[in-house]
């Protein structure tokens, strides 16, 4: 199902391709969120004109709402949100413990090492069997486990299955990330049993590598995955650090346990220098909200490391400005011509207009890269390209820089 | 600037054409809403490949925000929202009168009959010289007077500016609707004689035609505008009436009057029966905010008389619907073939999405609705069609309708 075409010398990086059911992943590649059976301001479909060959669906919010049942009715994800390109499906282990863990989502980032307790309550109970929360949405109690997480992505019909895993914070102690780490393996041969009976055809199944930031953890938990063949690949999930420098470390030393012959996914990253650390680091796939979220909070993708990427045309210093969104750039919103004053009035009118825009804009910048950075691959230059970037060139300067 | 092809033998309707400084506009034409330099959800430009040959953009919005001195820095409105088509601006009177009148938009749409008094104390006066108002923004006093929306609209640089008018609310007694009207005419003659002197290169001014429900205070209105020949249109305003038939009746006392050579755009109309009833009496264009608007409220327009041409798909007897938005719909929305109950989902999950898909479905709707009336003009069968559109056809069904 992985195919590698090109071994970048003197790093992990490798160009290759997802043979799925619904079609084929040039890998290294971006996958971008359609979390609700949709990419926030977008529909799906229009990701494909943006250059993607798969997005993401999340098992914990579609089997809220409207329920796995009801898209099975439509014979599965793809029909329901008229793609049919393959579709990776999150498990929803990480959303079921975001709930309780309070800030995970904050700490995988880096941004908060404090434990901040509970929050509100939505976790009843983490068992053997699985977990028991209150829905966000109505209050109501309902249950994921290994098996439900499989029930709910077989009725979804992805291309790409995730296992049901427990997303440890970063709070959490060694002795507690070891405990969770070990019931995650235990999960983990419950749903490859319960898909090898029940899956549907052509699913393949990931694991996913937990362990927190402890080297002997993660790596006992990479060899864990790594053992089991029935696994299509495997992803990287989990806290892994406060600082950038740490996460790549934590990727480090799971990327060193694993065979190069199955495909890699890193859960949950997706800024511009994070791509590129990963893509030299042998991640095939990514996933990631900053594109989409960023765009909706007004701000768009730009070459500026200074910047984190990013630029804020929310911001008051636009009010009059007739430079465009980012000059220069080939995407569908940049190509009118839209000023930045433009768009920082439709952002202040509350215009949904100015959100979708700059969510096109952002996809297609990172779409653009991981094309860019697979031609430096393939091409013998990924050392000059990945320079490139850091030094704040954007993906379409990629192909000059030798 | 505008030339008629057919006239449609036993009624007022003709086809024709209007050459304004941006292009051509086929007529009769229904002009969407970028009231606010956006068609709300899409982008401006996007009006086109719907087959929209104009948009309308509103002086008294574009006036408080991001203003018109921002937007004439960049030449103007064509260039700040990117749409080298046509644009007609609306002058700002039926706005500024609306804050004080109350429910004149609904009293327009025959929908409210009752005096409400005074909302929200936003109009602070109105005098000969204008009208001061509080903005809606920042709570500022401001003042507009037929100069201050000619200079607005001079730098909006619109194809067709109208006259600063007031909008008599349908609860006005006959003695207030005729000194309003007499003002209004003072208004006119102020309008012409600023745009005489200031009128951008290209930019043609509409009369607009007021006179309430009184048919000789309507008449001697249309008598009015029709006296100035520096107008190169004239369009027809104001409280209408409260039934659809008292609003045709007005509308029919007014084209009696009116000159067959000029253009005549009937404001803030557009519901698929009025939009065939209107082009029978002979109206050029129309605009209106009910597609745009019904759709950011779930709905989408479908050809069903019962039910005023529209369904709520926010409505739980969609929720398991694999029914598409409208079969046999050739438009950009219904094309991939969403279900109700995808649309019924994305609308409870309150992604903008949904309200996105079905405006550009109502915009299209209507848009085809005038090119299948057009045609029908020209090829001596509008009766049919027109009766087929009041017996549930959808306008690719006008064709074949003899």
């Amino acid at each position: 199902m992985f195919s590698i075409r090109t071994r970048a010398p003197g790093s992990y990086a490798r160009t290759g391709t997802l043979k799925l059911a619904h079609g084929e992943v040039r890998t290294p590649a971006f996958v971008p969120l359609a979390t609700k059976a949709v990419v926030k301001t977008l529909e799906v479909r229009e990701a494909e004109a943006l250059g993607f060959d798969m997005v993401l669906g999340n098992t914990f919010h579609l089997f809220l709402t409207p329920g796995h049942e009801l898209i099975r009715t439509f014979g599965g994800l793809h029909e329901f949100q008229r793609w049919d390109k393959p579709i990776i499906t999150d498990s929803g282990g990480f959303q079921v413990f975001s709930m309780g863990h309070g800030t995970v989502a904050d700490e995988i980032k880096g941004r908060a090492a404090q434990f901040v307790g509970e929050r509100s309550g939505a976790i009843l109970g983490i068992e053997e069997e699985g977990v028991t929360f209150r829905s966000y949405l109505d209050g109501s109690t309902r249950f994921m486990g290994p098996e439900t997480s499989m029930e709910v992505q077989a009725s979804l019909r992805s291309d790409i299955a995730l296992v049901f895993d427990e997303c440890t914070p970063f709070h959490a102690d060694r002795e507690y990330t070891a405990r969770s780490t070990e019931r995650t393996h235990r999960w983990l041969d419950r749903c490859i049993a319960w898909h090898a009976e029940h899956g549907p055809e052509g699913q393949n199944l990931y694991g996913i590598v937990q362990g927190g930031v402890e080297e002997d953890l993660r790596r006992a938990s990479a060899q864990e995955v790594v053992a089991r063949e029935y696994l299509g690949g495997i992803a990287i999930g989990g806290t892994l650090g406060e600082t950038k420098d740490q996460m790549f470390t934590v990727v480090e030393w799971t990327i060193e346990e694993l065979p190069e012959g199955k495909p890699r996914h890193l859960l949950g990253i997706g800024e511009v220098d994070d791509l590129v650390r990963g893509v030299e680091l042998g991640i095939d796939t990514f996933d990631c909200a900053m594109p989409t979220r960023i765009g909706r909070h007004g701000m768009a993708v730009v070459p500026d490391p200074e910047k984190r990427w990013r630029v804020d045309l929310a911001k008051a210093r636009w009010k009059e400005s007739d430079e465009p969104i980012l000059d220069g750039c080939p995407c569908p919103s940049c190509e009118p011509g839209y000023s930045r004053a433009y768009i920082h009035y439709l952002l202040k009118a509350k215009e949904q207009t100015a959100q979708r825009v700059l969510t096109i804009h952002n996809l297609y910048y990172l779409q653009r890269l991981m094309a860019e950075l697979r031609d430096a691959i393939d091409e013998g230059r990924l050392p000059a390209a990945a320079a490139a970037v850091r030094a704040g060139a954007a993906p379409w300067e990629l192909a000059g820089a030798r």
